[in-house]
């Protein structure tokens, strides 16, 4: 099999800063009603529901919710509603429901369910016109244009600038207003410096080449990028059959750092500030192992061989719209060098129905 | 080195059906109070926080409060609070902190914010006398007796069986409290025939050896057994090493079905009822990918070689505490088939300090 020279993927990944920047300078007038809304309703909690990539969009909301807006925030079980049919105490939530197709039907049962049940529902889709569409009471459309790669890249990524955005309304005092502006030119210097990076030639090869090699990988980080890291694994996963796993580098410390070892790549992502001395402890643990991981962060990064210093300038809340790309382009690069196709991943289709 | 021939890990996995049969026989009337205590609070949701095996424990929590208690649950992300210091809003909320040792920092934090933030605040912990003991206003002790393997086992089956007790308490209508009563035998003769399902010739060699000569492995199930996939595939990667990834059978089939081929392992806990219904969905799409898994669950399991029926007859939502048994005995075993210690895994400890 010859391994294509440029992908679908590729070209939705290069697309991502344009989309971000259309998505983030459009009117604000629906989003500030959406916020007066949600406001209105005085919700005490939020639930976040969503499946595969966007339930990794689903973690940064779970994150910006209860950082930015003060909200104690759960991932929906799906299966609560659909299998188990449990009487949920809806009122006073904020459910919000996040889907690229707009068509998972367990997705659409739990904001159904929510509706009914007295919840203010929240729909974030690339297609209002959908089940999931018409099951919410208020829809926000991520404006990504189709998604014409199989694994999901610009719609991720469009769906976290929704989010961005929604909170960003939420909480006008914030630092998110005055940041979101800093986002696209922050991605566009993430796509010109993640090649160089990605080949760049260290002991035992480039990144691509080490992950390529390599049948199984950690990526790790904290808090907000948490959702970059579960985003960057199922990359690597639905693209190039890596087994990747997606740790906090918390949960990491407590256990599956055992797994680490120099055959296995470590990835971590680490934003600047009080977090990313977070990660440092976990950077740490791993030198002890004998284990030299590859790092993707801010300006704070010290200059290394494995790291990608991205001069992003962003809060920690918004740089996980920056950070997940040099990751997607890790996996459409590692797929290729393993000689496979990342835009017909075996056995990925764009919706999955569950039950 | 020389493989120790009966281990700790081992002699504590067969002290279970015991310590749960004492939890589980013990004085109701604390439970009682505690369960009118909350009742009294009245909570519109939930929040557990807990790190390592015991966020296994809260991943079944939140399954039995959503479903029972009808309480959204959310997970805690602890760094919300320890690193990012949100002012999320306690008010209205039951706590629940799970910690074996009561010792972790960030554990102890969360409990503390949301104490005084005005949340009812419960610790389940082994050790009433600890931080997270101070840390609580109500403190359910696990007494599950010194756990001395390094990987907890059945510190974690007491901790479900906490939980259980505590979820019947606040629904004292559901099916629960009848149902108690059948999990301690149920545990007895999940012990009795564990060995024999591990060790059962079939093509290409028993489970043990399997996951022995394997370095990945999928651990898949859906609704309350999630859990229980976590902690199986947490147990394997702490003890043995073994790339083990947990999922949702529904998630699993959004995208990282891909990663199952013959050579890893593929095994799946399937409860009876609707939920094993959705189980065998994806045990379907493993085998249309040629993939033939190896199965824990209940009388409704068809007889198959590399099945493990087990005759529990409980509800669903009690099956965890049975069905983690089995697992990591597989994980206790697969170590010593790879000549390594369980009770001394390479770079675990009992208490790790996160920020």
């Amino acid at each position: 099999m010859t391994a294509p020279t440029t992908t679908q993927m590729r070209r939705e990944i290069e697309r991502i800063p344009a989309v971000v920047a259309e998505l983030l300078a459009g009117d604000p007038a629906p989003m500030e009603e959406l916020a007066a809304a949600v406001r209105r309703s005085r919700p005490t909690w939020a639930m976040i529901v969503a499946r595969g990539t966007s339930d990794h969009a689903a973690v940064y909301g779970q994150y910006l919710l209860e950082a930015y807006a003060g909200l104690p925030t759960a991932l929906a079980s799906p299966s609560v509603t659909t299998v188990y049919g449990a009487p949920i105490g809806w009122h006073g939530g904020l459910l919000v429901a996040i889907s690229q197709s707009g068509q998972s039907p367990d997705v659409v049962s739990v904001t159904a369910a929510a509706r009914s049940g007295g919840a203010i529902t929240v729909a974030i889709t690339n297609v209002p016109d959908s089940p999931l569409g018409a099951a919410a009471r208020h829809v926000i459309a991520c404006e990504a244009g189709a998604e014409l790669a199989v694994p999901a890249t610009k719609t991720y990524t469009a769906q976290l600038a929704v989010l961005a955005r929604l909170v960003a309304s939420l909480a006008p005092e914030s630092e998110l207003p005055d940041a979101l502006p800093a986002v696209a030119p922050a991605l566009r210097s993430a796509l010109s410096q993640s090649d160089g990076w990605l080949e760049r030639s260290v002991d035992g090869g480039a990144l691509v080449d080490a992950m390529a090699a390599a049948d199984r990988a950690l990526i790790a980080s904290r808090g907000f990028n948490l959702a970059t890291a579960l985003e960057i694994a199922l990359k690597l996963k639905e693209t190039s059959g890596l087994f990747a796993e997606a740790y906090s580098t918390a949960d990491l410390m407590h256990g599956p750092l055992v797994l680490a070892n120099p055959d296995v790549p470590l990835l971590f992502v680490r934003p600047d500030g009080r977090m990313g001395e977070a990660v440092d402890l976990a950077v740490e643990a791993a030198r002890a192992r004998a284990v030299e991981p590859w790092i993707v962060g801010g300006p704070e990064l010290p200059a290394g061989a494995r790291t990608l210093r991205l001069e992003d300038g962003l809060p920690d809340a918004l740089t996980p719209l920056v950070y997940a790309l040099p990751g997607q382009l890790l996996a459409e690069r590692v797929a290729r060098a393993r000689g496979m196709d990342p835009d017909a991943p075996r056995g990925l289709a764009k919706v999955t129905e569950t039950l």
